[in-house]
């Protein structure tokens, strides 16, 4: 429809946090057979999966290529599950999607981020991701959102998380990353996010969980629960490489006051694990020169915070490990007012993300 | 969304006549070059004027192909057109589209007619056309607007005009071509057309225009300008190949009541030309075994019948010919309420259909 040359905060617009009312749920079907193995039909199935738990609770909007529109349509097909075609590179909305800011008055826009598959060409997953790039562009254009584009600027969704009142959290390890934005100092970044989120306060965690793809994405690792009050991916086991971060991490939470001015809770999360693709499982990827590995002796970033809120519920991904239940008491302990639903996470975690990486939530106007 | 095993008459909606208020028009960009001439440009250009001239009465969402989504977006910069990606086999959209029908209680749904190229493998003008085939129901699936799927049974939008009051007006040379339901006799057609368009009356005129690529598509030919009135594409001249066509239709229609029991008042619209194209405008197009041949020798059906109706408008097309402002002034006095635009229909032409080919009107609910 059309781009706007302001920004959010200059008309008064912001990124509500993720429990607040959603008018739907932005999903993209996974296709790519040098990421998901087996010609990605398990994965596919899993993120039907995934389609179904959160359209029991809200609208979903599933993207698809024009080659599998028809398989994924009637794999897809649930009165709560809209189907369209929007081309892409690969599955995760929560990174190529837009940002959706509200500004309480019943206006809905988006920030369409530039995306480079989290690194460029130092470090990206993959290439080309110019029809990634585009889905922010087509979601906003079908939805008939005005867009803001921050062009040149570098980021994607699951690099960050708001509580909506003022505060952003992120990762430096991500952010600060010399294959984002490597022009920009600290704090021209927080200008930024000030600008596009309309927040007031970023705190910066120094890592995210470790071997997870994205340079330590914020949403595998650590997230708001509500004003105040985080959850953190934790382990007490001093011989995981995710021991000093998750130290480091509630070093700096603790020592942090949000916008508004309090003090964080810092809730704890057991990290699963610790998980490996099988031989088997490894087989299936088409190996192709230039996109990630896939091979067991690489420890997967599962993660329990990789959670999505929607209307009146949790979708967490499991991994059928031991930790599941704990997982499922925790969250429903945090959201008692919510129905907390666990779906099967291990073929998207071998794809490398979660059930928040392949979701982008439209908020409410 | 989801289908529906009912019809349109069972559930009480009907298809409302084309004056009838508009949520918008749905175009689909060209770019076929072995149809559309020198890579499709020319067209294109066309296309985007027949969108911004459609823009300026109502809102207009045009689909492209992935591969076209960032020229076309560019093309079509404009608040009042949305551009999105849906891939397609050419732009016809009349044809491919749904058919679009309201219970008059806000209910709005669509009828998606099979499409088989206006003749599938029996002189049908491309193969494959399953992309076509698609297109109604990915725009049905966007709209969130449950569908009705005439499966086997062949369709196109031009080939019916109704008058929103019980009478629908189509062409023989077209509906009871063998190409389209062989299986079906007339009387099987005339129940198909009253349970998906709910209408009780089929005045069947015996041709469409000569050389109408679509067998005599009704759209090209005579249109109801309102209920009781129609008008008809005419010549005098006894050597044109469309005076006996033309004096058959009118012949049929003074014969004809509608379903109301009223006679008919038939007005007459000059045929333009007659129309070739040059031999400079056969050549940019790519020669492919089995569509349509292009030729400076082939009469192209040029017709000032075939404009859009929308909201206090007409957009028609022009033709460079002495016989443009007679068009303009016949739609104007028939169409006093609304503003007439013509739009240059040349490029469109060459293509093989015009403006109310290429547009597909959506209802207000």
């Amino acid at each position: 429809m059309y781009s706007l040359h302001s920004t959010p905060r200059h008309d008064g617009f912001h990124m509500p946090a993720e429990w607040a009312p959603h008018a739907q749920t932005w999903m993209v079907w996974p296709e790519r057979t040098d990421n998901w193995r087996m010609g990605a039909k398990p994965a596919q199935a899993a993120f039907a999966e995934v389609a179904r738990a959160i359209a029991s609770f809200e609208p979903v909007t599933v993207c698809v290529s024009a080659a599998q529109y028809e398989n994924a349509s009637l794999q897809l097909d649930h009165p709560g599950i809209r189907v369209i075609e929007i081309s892409s590179d690969d599955a995760w909305v929560r990174d190529t999607g837009p940002t959706f800011v509200i500004n309480g008055q019943g206006g809905l826009r988006g920030v369409d981020w530039t995306f480079n598959a989290w690194g460029g060409f130092n470090g990206g997953l993959y290439w080309p991701w110019q029809r990634d790039d585009q889905v922010a562009d087509k979601i906003l254009g079908l939805e008939r959102c005005p867009r803001y584009r921050t062009e040149g600027f570098v980021l994607e969704g699951g690099a960050i998380h708001v509580d909506g009142e003022g505060t952003v959290l992120t990762t430096e390890e991500c952010l600060l990353n010399s294959n984002r934005n490597p022009e920009l100092a600290r704090q021209e970044i927080e200008l930024m996010l000030a600008d596009y989120l309309n927040i007031e306060k970023v705190i910066w965690l120094p890592y995210g969980l470790f071997n997870d793809e994205t340079d330590g994405h914020i949403d595998n690792f650590c997230c708001f629960i509500r004003p105040g009050e985080v959850l953190l991916a934790w382990t007490d086991d001093e011989d995981d490489p995710n021991y000093q971060r998750c130290h480091a991490a509630l070093k700096v939470l603790q020592a942090s006051r949000d916008a508004q001015g309090r003090d964080l809770v810092v809730h704890r999360m057991p990290i699963p694990g610790p998980l490996y693709a099988t031989a088997e499982e490894c087989v299936g990827v088409d190996r192709v020169t230039g996109t990630q590995p896939r091979d067991p002796s690489i420890r997967l970033a599962g993660s329990y915070v990789n959670f999505l809120i929607v209307n009146d519920g949790i979708v967490v991904p499991g991994f059928d490990e031991p930790e599941d239940q704990a997982a499922l008491d925790i969250l429903q302990e945090l959201f008692p007012e919510r129905r907390v639903v666990m779906v099967p996470g291990r073929e998207i975690l071998l794809g490398g993300g979660n059930v928040h990486c392949i979701t982008q939530q439209q908020p409410a106007r």
